[in-house]
């Protein structure tokens, strides 16, 4: 048993404790427990991310639980992977923690992180714990593209459409409600703290011919900034096609005194798909702009710059 | 350009100075600047591991140069990989830093790395940029095990010898000598900023059929044990086998006041490599002890328990 802070228990009794009971899937080669893991990847490529999250900056620990936290870091990761067309197997965790942490909050972390890895169909191979002032969490997360080429963000092309799988601004929508203390309106909150991206889409994006594609860290702004850069385009959004989202953070909105464009247009971490088609995109994803041509690279919205704020900005 | 600080410049252009002029190997096929980096994998697996490095208690900054940090992150992952009989192919690196740290100095630990990777003909194929009230540093490696089965801890037998390639016991000693304050001994002092792991040995000693392996970062002591116990067995080892290590930082540690039996049998972070062989290990490596029968899996010294320190404890 490893009860008490993780000092008392000590680093080996923690981690036999956060890998105990795990059930790795079948290309997992070589598990937690040895001086690395060994995955076996499908097509002889694998995709490769990772993301830092800081206690105080990408979570409170009075907002969200250590298994919040846990579901937050995987499902940002997999998104990652999703944007390029493929599917999450394996992550590893570094965890930082002070020493006086107890440990049952690592092991509500771990199962957070096992709670989302599941849903993918992936695990957790292997990981370190180090004392740290403050928790921080860095997931790097392993992917399988199923023998397709990734999708760039380089390849949207005058004449595609702009698509979106996932929600958008919920996620901001939550951030300003835990903010200014408004206790209703609990699914916008939920989602500030474990974003649902919509997984599997990806990989259909990929299969239909998506010309590019990026998940919504950012903001979608900023995000399909990303895109139209390494395009080389201009993508116009149509804000008509935005109702949908802008309608389910609309009542949010009025009682928080904010213009929800503002959280549809420029928020980040619902980790929503976005992406470009030469043709109909799949079910599951719907039509919010068109790529317009090639020149100096912009997003506009109903044919004019956003004068709002566009997206997350990491110092 | 990205001058002054990272909150002035911006992340994504201190990223693109990060990331300028770089040469990534042959292998990666998606670098960094998208949503994830793809890699190809030489026979259809890949090997993982992850390590945080937290200022103020793996590095600090009035010791080391972001540079030497930056090669240490990368060797002592890089280890891990060789443990398992592998090489080092790609590394993801997630940086935390406080807002006014100066972007050069973001730099100087990106080169740093860089060195490094370029020594084992690896690449820096991704990472993240975060806000944290301290410096920490995430990698994870991906690595190639080359066709062969990977070298677990598990595998010794008795009847094997055990044997070491690389350094021992010179970056303990160099730790005491910072904390010291003892200015003489320069390449001690040095090696405990930037270890040198005997990189190309892990994959000699697969080749030469090792039985288990590991590297020595905690201590050699605690490092066989995790193969003792992995393997259940009794491992003694000879000091008279130790003399060159011993030797070496025998000066040091008379000026240091401190026995050289703890810094080689008691140090970590020097990343060596410690395996287990059924026959004569190959050139580069020195036996130092042999695996005993089975039973409770335990280390001693010339048939004796140790009872100094074993290694570092993590909280």
């Amino acid at each position: 048993m490893a009860d008490g802070t993780l000092a008392q228990a000590g680093e080996f009794a923690v981690i036999d404790r956060l890998v105990a009971g795990r059930r790795q899937p079948p290309f997992v080669v070589v598990g937690p427990g040895d001086d690395a893991a060994v995955v076996t990847s499908g097509d002889g490529r694998v995709a490769v991310s990772t993301d830092m999250l800081v206690e105080g900056r990408h979570f409170r620990l009075d907002w969200s639980t250590p298994h919040d936290v846990g579901r937050k870091a995987i499902a940002q990761n997999a998104a990652d992977i999703e944007a390029m067309g493929g599917s999450a197997t394996a992550f590893v965790v570094a965890f930082g923690a002070p020493a006086d942490t107890e440990t049952t909050r690592a092991v509500e972390l771990a199962d957070g992180m096992w709670e989302e890895a599941s849903r993918l169909g992936a695990g957790i191979v292997g990981g370190d714990m180090v004392a740290a002032p403050q928790w921080v969490i860095s997931v790097t997360v392993l992917g399988d593209l199923g023998g397709r080429p990734p999708v760039l963000r380089s390849g949207a092309r005058p004449g595609d459409v702009v698509a979106v799988a996932g929600e958008l601004g919920r996620s901001a929508a939550g951030y300003m409600l835990w903010r200014n203390g408004i206790q209703d309106f609990e699914a916008l909150r939920r989602r500030h703290l474990v974003p649902e991206p919509p997984y599997g889409q990806g990989a259909i994006a990929a299969r239909a011919g998506a010309t590019a594609m990026t998940d919504v860290s950012d903001g979608l702004l900023a995000d399909l900034g990303h895109i139209a850069e390494a395009s080389a385009v201009h993508i116009d959004l149509a804000l008509d096609e935005l109702s949908a989202d802008l309608d389910a953070v609309a009542p949010a909105a009025a009682v928080a005194g904010v213009d929800a464009r503002q959280w549809v247009l420029g928020g980040g971490e619902d980790h929503a798909l976005v992406a470009t088609f030469a043709a109909e995109p799949p079910p599951g994803w719907r039509i919010i702009g068109r790529v317009h041509e090639a020149g100096a690279a912009r997003v506009t919205v109903d044919g004019v710059a956003w004068t709002g704020s566009t997206g997350w900005q990491s110092y």
